[in-house]
């Protein structure tokens, strides 16, 4: 297990654990949040053993979002021009969005299981994952719009893409609760548990799972999906025949031709 | 309240509510609304005190669509030259479309309050709204097809984005009417209501409610998840931290603040 | 009817039935499947009596998706140099795509009948379908993933239009089987049936219903619908004004009024 | 001709002359000039009898550039909110633009004839011309870097696709004069005459040869080679396929065939 | 050599020549031209022995552009129905482009060597060349403007990209005449020579020495360089990267060191 | 002065030299060059003082580009798996790449001051800057292509934006020596300078000029011509337009004012 100040990390069958660990705070993303996450995911992303992440919260929450102690010592930094006030603000929001794309760009993929609040910037936070599971008890808000600002670390820009247009702006325009089972209808999360060690169990079963495949075809198949979230079909048909063009020469589907003859179980290297 | 040829307007409690005003007519869209239409929506972008905008029809039904007489009337104004009647034929959709163009670009959400008929150009029109809500009896129809023509004024273009893939090709290929349950569970409208009081109760709320938010932030919030249905999550990344970076210097996030410090509800300027 | 080595393909009422025939082979995707399926979606699009296309496979199952054979042949092409390999291995995947590509750009739509198996090839061939419809013991898998590689002939471009980003990924990861309803619920197909008469009865039913239609307006609708899956929706507004400024001058419309008009079907041309 | 408060048009031979009419002011472009442009260039669009535009200035420079009073009204209509200041500053600005997109969006050609001053908005104005002739006294200059902005109506958005991306910045960070011969060299304008009557006997001979043509091939053209600024090849070449559709189908392919034939200049209708 | 009806092709020192060869018809674009070109650049795609192309015209002119027989012949397959004849010419266009987009397409540089008359269509066709080099008494000419037509086979998509917009919207509208030493100056060509012959000789020492290099390093290189064409910078880095993962375990990477080495030539496999 | 391994830095006059110094190597791009570049323009990105760059080799070259004790390493590290190798390789070209945006997207501009050789990847190196100025003698040489591989650091991506198409894939196909005088023709460069005396003093006064603006200004124009290079006309419009909602609340514009008022030099904070 490593300790970090607002995280802990636990590594076992292959599947990284990542807790958010300030249970007395919430979970509340302070500095030290925005900064070892983005550690870690480098880790995460560069260390073989690990081939899938699960991200949870410690404690009664996900997380309560960006802490306020944050935004209050962010607007104390600001001086007398607006517009060197607006280019220290625009690198701040930059900087703070980077933290979150460290999760959305790792090649491993990271699955989210929220349990009581994730308001706020977790939001932000978990549509930067894979894919999301919660307890029917979580409770989701895009709490921004009642700090009378947009959110802008990335739940407007990664959220329509997840659930539909018309709820994404009731969500957004009201901030109000939505629970487990409307989570799981409007396709914010892809199941819902009964309670947060129900939640824990299901997900941990799919994250060994998904650690048993071919790690160079689960990272293939990430990049690809993320890939197509922005770019044109005729694009990623070329962008996967490129990438394949080497990954079908690796010694992996041999080892899945292998054990599929022998009806044994595959055996990936890292 | 203020009249025009094919709608009337109400304004109360900084929500605009836009009547579509020729029921006998089954509020078919003539030459009056295409252009009222453009008229009204640049008065509630320039209006501060408008902050959200409902839109109904008059009495039994939404809209059956574009009049008839309208598109015969187009029709008769061709010439002999193909390439000249092209030219004059494209320029006249693309005015038709700026009418709805107007709606979908406005600053502050639009909530379309449907019930009846919502025919053919009625959902070229409500694609281009934030959020629809409807009565179990609306039925919707993408007519266009039963006239021998692709839909062009905005549903083939903005209905995938709020619908799945799969539904739009069989509601655009066939025309079949949907109704309010069914809508709800594909994802055209948010949520339906037992009848046309109901409804109008309900978006009315909704309203009210996005209309005590910051403005500052909701037009933000509005204008974040517009661009992202056609650009790229890091240019929508980078836009919000552009956009943010002068409006987090508005009072609005103090007021906010001090509201909830104060456990009370903020009051927001225009 | 028309017998090729992989298909059989039978005309009725303008829709035409193109048939996976290699039911005791599961319908595996063999190097005739590949070659023939180009030349039989050039056929419908140069043929004007064909309006619509229903696709399905003969015997218990759609498809158990690429015959391995096949990739076994291509593993053993491979020479000694890796690059010279990968650029041998790029064209191939992109030759293989290319026979989904004409599925998917051919002009008229196309409706996939799934019942049994639809593995792996078979699910990058129904997303490049325009609809889907299924039994209710069609089995789904996204089976690239245990075959050690990231599938590259269109699940993965095109199949996250279709259904939400968070279930995509848990399939794409997991290869785990998905059934009738659920595949309903997610968007995967429009509608189960009870068994495979049923499912045939059901989506000939709604081919003949399009068969009806405008050709011209279908033909349309789908370049359309095909256009937004990748574009703006400014663009997509100023291209259906482009298309429609010759297609509103066909005698279409006319037919369509006057059949309107006269409360009788509307008899379009090819 | 046609007097308005900052301009003057005349009309011969289908070729409007549009002039910037404020010599005494060195042409500088102030309220009169920013609306009535848009009114100018509407009504040239919708003129069949126009054909070829021509854009000058009165006196003895082409334009300095924005009034400074302009400048300086919209600067003490800000108000103390930050954010709101914001929001009216963006909306003045995306103002202006659709001054000079008007120009830019003009289906006819639009031909810049420039001599003396061309500084800061007047080469926003001329980057929205189709092209660019000039005198050798000519003096550009990307004038708003020594006003303390970056240029916000065009420059920096037309202009690094007309001249090369070196030089553009070299020009847009330092604001320095370049003459016509240098205009010429760097491709900011076609050709360079010795003087204003020169100038514009070059500019309205090519005018007039352009007014000539086929007025449907001319539009055609300015509207692909429009398009191609933005968008990509493949979708260009379906885009003018998609054009021409209908265009082909004009009388003017047949008028231009028998003139070919029998070495005849082609009269075209407008 | 190898005869086509309007070709003749000659391979030597991996240097394919193909000739356009109907010098008694000015080498006009016939029925024959249209499909041979697609079939002579598949197997030049397909021939591994052939690393680059040179493309010439036999006679006294590279080209005249498009048979007018072709176009009357067009003409006169069309029908009453304004619908319908859309949709064959566009279906028509579209297939005349493909053969041009053959060229461009094609895996091994193309070099277009032109003499004489280069107009209308051939302007096209050489634009879809990697690169153009001429004869001081070449003739270049945007033809299709007198032809009552905008160009659609790609001089309006891909011309914008080789030379400045502003003589491209020129030379576009006028359809004037550009000689030699114009085209080099405005970057249509890369250098002229004072006659065909040397012309030639100028051409084929530059094929033969780049038929010298890596062939795997020249395709990458094209295939780069035409991406970008259309792509962003950083999409275009990330296609590079996945592109060279496997390229750069190609043994030509080896071959050119140890001739660096050796100071010997690098001898290459195909 | 500040001393790295592969560099040394001096600031003077708010420009920053930064000075690529291994004279002895002919400045090799060795693993210090590499990492250091990343700090060293972090630290220029976020010290307010620097407000310009010039970059410079040590010596009698600029660089000769890549170490190739740097390649044979990369090779070395290589494994058995041809698809993991493939990922190793592929992230260290974005790792390198990295190294080159940094530069790229440095908020300051970045001036390279070139003589003598400009080989491979340091052409990559000056593609990223904002401009070029070379000596006569410079020798500008796109050498990857002589070491058997696709350059992929930069040059395929960013040099079709500063030079012409044709003469692009020349360079690239042939790698042939480029002089300072075709450099400047062929829009490489900007400016050609007798000698490395006469580069500098001309450079240096170049920046010190540049840094003499207002800086929020500057790093504006900066943002937008980089933005302008990926982005289309309109949504360029766009961003400058949020971006000046912000800036023009500077006082930047109020001392640039008064300055031109008094006819001073303003004098801008940084």
């Amino acid at each position: 297990m490593i300790e970090y100040k607002a995280f802990r990390i636990e590594l076992a069958d292959k599947v990284a654990h990542v807790v958010i660990n300030r249970p007395d705070k919430v979970n509340a993303m302070n500095a030290d949040f925005w900064s070892e996450i983005v550690e870690i995911f480098r880790w995460i992303d560069e260390t073989d053993e690990v081939r899938v992440v699960v991200l949870s919260g410690a404690g009664k929450h996900f997380s309560s979002g960006i802490d306020l102690l944050l935004l209050a010592q962010a607007a104390s930094e600001l001086g007398k021009d607006v517009g060197r006030n607006a280019e220290r603000l625009r690198r701040k929001i930059l900087s703070l969005q980077a933290s979150f794309n460290a999760v959305d760009l790792c090649r491993k993929p990271v699955i989210a299981a929220i349990h009581g609040y994730c308001l706020g910037g977790a939001i932000d936070l978990v549509s930067a994952c894979d894919m999301r599971y919660c307890t029917l008890d979580a409770q989701f808000s895009i709490r921004e719009i009642d700090m009378g600002m947009a959110a802008d670390v990335g739940t407007l820009q990664r959220l329509p893409r997840i659930i539909g247009d018309g709820m994404m702006r009731e969500l957004a325009f009201t901030g109000r609760t939505v629970e487990g089972e409307e989570a799981r209808a409007i396709g914010l999360v892809n199941r819902t548990y009964a309670d947060q060690a129900a939640l824990l169990d299901g997900v941990f079963t799919l994250a060994r799972e998904i650690a048993e495949k071919s790690p160079v075809a689960i990272r293939g198949t990430k990049e690809m999906i993320r890939y197509m979230r922005d770019h044109r079909v005729d694009d990623g048909l070329e962008y996967i025949a490129t990438w394949n063009a080497a990954m079908l020469q690796s010694a992996d589907l041999k080892v899945a031709m292998a054990a599929h003859m022998s009806k044994q179980k595959p055996d990936f290297a890292d």
